[in-house]
């Protein structure tokens, strides 16, 4: 298939706060408290909430820059793309990238709000928290009808008000949640405890999906402390099949049927050999173990309650039947350092060689439509919707390589334009 | 390809200590102190040393029991199948599972001897462990030329002696060391750190595999206290793809470019996910990160450096070329449950269907008797080396599913018989 005919609907993108995202947002008795963006004496910028300094982290906003200056230093607002941060900036990052809708993980607060489920005047934490999601759905995606999935941070101290804060959410049409993937690595009660109920019964009502990134506890593999730092990053999607495991064989899904996950950046290669080692573990042990799926395999029910994704995997692409045809969703990862934007669609098209239009269809949108309950079409005509449609609105969008030099941009790498992309997605 | 027709040599099995190893093999000074079986009041048996009691677990001694029995629970010796401890009954449930040659990893002692090393007194710890090898080599091994791979306990305690203790045994024929995945999680310098370079250097030297089972750091991945065991055991094999990418990014690998490591119960389904990852991270990081691997990609050196296996794995047989013909060895798993001994080659066979006879000969004994410089054909003609002319050998040994109950047998499943899996073999 040719990279400017894909649809592409991301369910893992990530966005920066803006400095502004709680102005006008909480009342006078919170305002002060509210979290806010301070410059620090190395010019790089923070956010500050409740006692805790949040810097971005450098790898977190790497479009657009050579790979030379990845790092995990802390970086300012004027060193990164105003994609990751302004959203006019990012809907013509995603025309000149050819992707039709994101879904934007948070950053400062944490995958799953941990900053705020942190502090203890839980009033302040829950309008905060309110005033973030507010801000998500309403001023981020609202400000482009069909661009954005919306997706809401969790109440994670309290199941109640977060099942209160999911059907709030909800009637403002938001259909996710990102969550932790290991609540007890948190301190909280884990997947196993009958505690979260009562988020479970929401999500279940209100049709949200459960979306856990990758690192959501804050917990990723390290194997020692003087291992190199590409230890971790190779790591970082294999150990998402920890949560996956925590969840099939807990209560749950059994107690929940209609729940669903999102294994949000977990790569979806080693699928195909967790579900064989999750039925043969079924075979040779539950006899003992007690588990009992009645008349179905453990590999059935992941596949009823599980959506996977990925950014450039070929051994996936090459199992998508083994996974399941409606269990994989590609995602961007922008501005992240595992993002190949803007040529996204060109790795995909490399990538997906061969597999049938109709099951790429599946993959590169309608499952994260119907997961979601997104519909971009609704929005936008279907033939503006391409990849090649999208880059052609982004004429002129400054998309090449550039090296930051404390906010001044200059090139020092071959650079890549839209009209580059779209002479190649046409060659 | 027919399963009487395969030669099957198992590069992960595992023995259960007997009570007399130590008899006879230790000076007056240290016998005394040397590890013991004792019974226990509930009937079980334990082995103590250095103030440690070490039960055998039941999951680990399941050989030849019905499922329903499987279990945590401590157990005794006359409650397991006497292959477990009896190199002689060993033998003859080798030739009934039509099992050539085998590697034996420790039991009590902790798959990488970390009881020993637990021990201050450390004249004591090492007249025990070099006692323990030369039973495991002369013994254990030496009954049987030509029907188990030798493996040693490594000197955790001291890198100077851990190289002279592998030059010690390599001098008896022993090719094989038994490592942990993780020493940083013991307590010991990481990979990373240069003080295993003198047994790096004598492995190398010496040819000499590192073996490291999953689980021998003693962490296995426990999402949560109150997680069902299922959850531990699916996620057994995939956690050791910690191990391989410690080392892989390790400066193990560009300083001791001769060394071997064998990922032993680690799988084979997730290894082309993961090789992509590795090629992926380099690709994306190293320029910041300062890996180098010159005009090799990781997944390039990966295939130089490591040995999968598997049990039974139709992901990884159908993906065998993504991985490597010479990086895949079969193993029996025998004693644990997660053996299907003694129907192994059944199964074998049935996930093997369509693989040609070559590249099976590779994954079912080349690579290992390669890899670990095993020559069991210097010991029996090759024909006499079949799984068919093995049963033939064990024939009126009876391989039934049997209950156990306090050491008398009962038989109360259906069984299988060699004549039953002989009459199966050449249907």
């Amino acid at each position: 298939m040719n990279a400017r005919d894909l649809i592409l609907v991301s369910v893992d993108d990530h966005l920066v706060e803006p400095p502004h995202l709680f102005e006008g947002r909480l009342s006078a008795r919170f305002a002060d408290a509210a979290p806010k963006v301070e410059r620090k004496p190395d010019g790089s910028d923070v956010w500050v909430f409740n006692g805790s300094v949040i810097p971005n982290i450098g790898l977190n906003a790497v479009a657009g820059r050579p790979k030379e200056e990845y790092g995990v230093e802390p970086t300012a607002f004027d060193e990164m793309r105003p994609g990751c941060y302004d959203v006019h900036e990012r809907i013509k990052d995603m025309n000149a990238g050819g992707v039709l809708g994101s879904m934007c993980f948070p950053s400062f607060p944490g995958f799953s709000g941990r900053l705020f489920a942190a502090c203890e005047d839980k009033e302040l934490a829950l309008a905060v928290l309110q005033a973030y999601n507010d801000w998500h759905i309403d001023e981020w995606c609202g400000a482009y009808p069909g661009r954005f999935i919306p997706m809401a941070l969790p109440v994670l101290w309290d199941p109640e008000e977060a099942a209160a804060e999911v059907r709030r959410v909800a009637a403002k049409g938001c259909h996710s949640i990102t969550f932790t993937e290991n609540p007890a690595a948190l301190g909280y009660p884990s997947f196993h405890a009958e505690h979260w109920d009562p988020l479970w019964k929401a999500v279940c009502d209100e049709g949200v999906v459960v979306s856990i990134h990758l690192g959501s506890s804050g917990q990723l593999a390290v194997t020692a402390p003087d291992a190199p730092v590409d230890v971790m990053i190779t790591l970082q999607p294999m150990n998402i099949c920890q949560a996956a495991a925590d969840l099939l064989w807990s209560r749950v899904l059994k107690e929940f049927p209609d729940i669903r996950f999102a294994l949000s950046e977990g790569g979806t290669g080693w699928i195909p050999y967790f579900l064989d080692r999750l039925d043969r573990t079924y075979d040779m042990h539950h006899l003992w173990t007690g588990q009992d799926f009645k008349d179905r395999l453990p590999s059935d029910v992941f596949r009823e309650h599980f959506l996977t994704c990925f950014i450039a995997d070929p051994v996936g692409m090459e199992l998508r039947h083994l996974i399941g045809l409606d269990n994989i969703a590609w995602e961007c990862d922008y501005p992240h350092s595992d993002s190949s934007w803007p040529e996204a669609p060109e790795e995909l098209a490399r990538v997906a060689a061969g597999v049938p239009v109709d099951e790429l269809a599946r993959i590169t949108y309608e499952n994260a439509c119907r997961w979601y309950s997104f519909d971009p079409f609704s929005q936008r005509a279907r033939e503006r919707c391409t990849v090649g449609a999208l880059r052609a609105e982004a004429k002129g969008h400054d998309v090449a390589i550039h090296s930051f030099d404390h906010g001044r941009f200059e090139r020092t790498h071959k650079g890549v334009d839209v009209g580059d992309l779209a002479k190649r997605a046409t060659a």
